[in-house]
């Protein structure tokens, strides 16, 4: 699973059936590149959130007619570094907390 | 699900059984790369279009038998940047309203 | 689904169960990377190609005992870069007709 | 499978309905970046693991509705280069033995 | 499927119940990255193999209950690089007939 930002919202009139009525969330990798992914968690602008990809993300939706490959898993409350902290990304970077 | 833009077709005479009769359109997604698409929502050249991967990409041409492994999932509109407007890659960008 | 060109041949004693009748061809990418796909179109050396990748790939062989993860879907005659041509990487360039 | 090294741990207050339940462990990659996976193994802060992705993941958790598209699969004790040590990865070096 | 070479064993006391029983191996990839991929074909080090990823990686343990998502399809001999011979990433030579 990945670290993402969201960003913004899609907007597509003409989209395939199994996407009609999902509403396309915009978010921010760690390295800057826009990807699109599919929100069960009701996400917004600015959160941190962590992403599922391929078959585990089209069930994340609850309804498997939904024919997503990247959905939003969760949104990110912040993370424990613990006593290795990470270089993290500065793009994935919410709250940390270095023990 | 990932941003490209439509760029031109693909002619290819011999194929596997699966794809014979679908139009393979030519993306370039945001790193300038092209990659080969079907596409069940008649985007032309120049269309800015999100794309499904994988098992997803498959189902959503609505008929199994084909195997594609990318699928192009709508017509990009425009998107929404919101407060925290993205830097954008420049390949990837339609019409961006900013709030 | 990726273009990439027909460059040999692999060699293989000893494999898995599941690709031993498969001739196993060379394959360079956009990258120049090389990489192994099946073979169910006989493309032969210097052919552009798309290939498929994934459980798409595996079902293109038309058999599903053969364990490919990357097949040739089709031999490309050319393509059309439409008004908006794109700026094809040099190795990805077989015949491109600009309208 | 890939090797990673545990760095922290995820806190999620909101989560999809397949991801309830468990412990989110932040990896780094070879490559510094940071990943997230889920854990049925009990590994801890500084372990250096391998990481299952894909479908495999998921059936890794004993539980198919746990939906991660990555697990770790195992602590890693030690790695045997054999005579033909690899120019290994700086990030990517717990205790390797080179007979 | 890719190219790669085996430099060595991974030890690993904790596993997930999936890959209990599997010898690992520590593969380097052509860009000199360390990957980890379970050995239906007996592979030594310093060989020169193929990989089969994701699904068909598993189905090609023969047994399904095996957890992996990378596998090593075969012990590649030589392969031929044909008129158009590729400018063969250093990593990925091991003996190349130019015909």
């Amino acid at each position: 699973m990945e670290i993402s930002q969201v960003v913004g919202t899609l907007y597509c009139t003409r989209r395939v059936a199994g996407l009609e009525h999902c509403p396309l969330r915009l978010l921010q990798d760690s390295k800057g590149k826009l990807v699109v992914a599919t929100d069960p968690v009701g996400a917004r602008g600015g959160n941190w959130v962590f992403t599922v990809s391929g078959s585990a993300g089209r069930l994340a939706m609850g309804d498997k007619r939904i024919l997503t490959d990247l959905t939003i898993g969760g949104i990110i409350d912040h993370w424990d570094g613990g006593a290795t902290a990470p270089t993290a990304p500065e793009a994935a970077s919410p709250k940390t907390d270095t023990a």
